[in-house]
């Protein structure tokens, strides 16, 4: 599939089908996750991926928001021993969110749905998927992609905004948008 | 282009030529932008978009390591009334860099060189850049993606580790890795 396509028409898939992922398509989602950009190149990620259904379970019924049929998952985490420190040490947040876009990228051009749930930096998120994958208190978890064959495919839709964007330099006087469906 | 060759061959870009981007471009690039996932729908971001030389080279003045020959640049900021409170509040930057990897691959497949800068969470930087770009307090600049033509194209990389992948569960007892190239 062509970038700007995958880029288009990537939509939260909510609803999968029984057809399982494969080895070679996670090899290739994970291989997007590490080509993603990261600062002073720390690579301070680490993925999970799970396919095992009990350990699965455990995660739907423990984490009510985390309730999609899907048979694969791969968590997305920061290491904050290899993350940066000082003023930088936040930084881990955007390149674990680059690798995941990448995921979700790869995955539509793959034909498969995908959906990303957040889990940092909610408390209670953490401290119940920290137990459930045994992740040890210096790796945070991000988030979490999952992944499978979509029941219905949904079409592209462009969110592009006009009065989100400015020329040569912001305009703080410009009227405040309003999202319409928040 | 294929969006696995996007994935894969996206690389910095830090020399450019004189060849200007045309609005088409950029236009593209920032619909990509705006494709990108954001939690609860908030999209808290706001773009700037930069193409005169006096405010680039003001950029560049004050700003050591922006210091690249791009004529074109697109800051990315989260705007703080529009982005998630309580303990969501940080999603924005998981949004904002999900828009600018999709910025990145956008311009990947239509031959253009860019780059990251990062400016979140430095307070000097973000400081710098918020006088110079008249950008509000309640408005945080994220970063700046340079774009452009590309002196030389660099081939892609594949960072991938085996050490940095678990299946099923985390491995607290595994031997850490070492970045080689920190």
């Amino acid at each position: 599939m062509n970038t700007l396509d995958a880029i288009y028409h990537r939509r939260s898939c909510r609803n999968y089908t029984d057809e399982l992922v494969t080895e070679e398509e996670i090899n290739i989602i994970l291989r997007a996750a590490f080509s993603a950009p990261t600062a002073v190149n720390a690579q301070p990620w680490e993925y999970i991926v799970i396919t095992e259904e009990d350990i699965l379970d455990k995660i739907k019924e423990k984490m009510n928001f985390a309730r999609y049929n899907a048979h694969t998952a791969i968590a997305v985490c920061g290491n904050m021993k290899l993350a940066l420190k000082g003023q930088d040490k936040d930084l881990w947040i955007c390149d674990c969110s680059a690798a995941i876009e990448n995921m979700l990228l790869a995955a539509t051009d793959i034909g498969l749905g995908n959906l990303w749930i957040g889990i940092f930096p909610i408390e209670s998120r953490m401290a119940t998927f920290r137990k459930i994958l045994d992740i040890p208190e210096h790796v945070v978890p991000l988030g979490m992609v999952y992944l499978g064959h979509a029941v219905n495919k949904e079409e592209g839709r462009c969110r592009y905004r006009e009065d989100a964007v400015f020329y040569q330099k912001y305009d703080p006087n410009r009227k405040m948008r309003k999202i319409a469906n928040l």
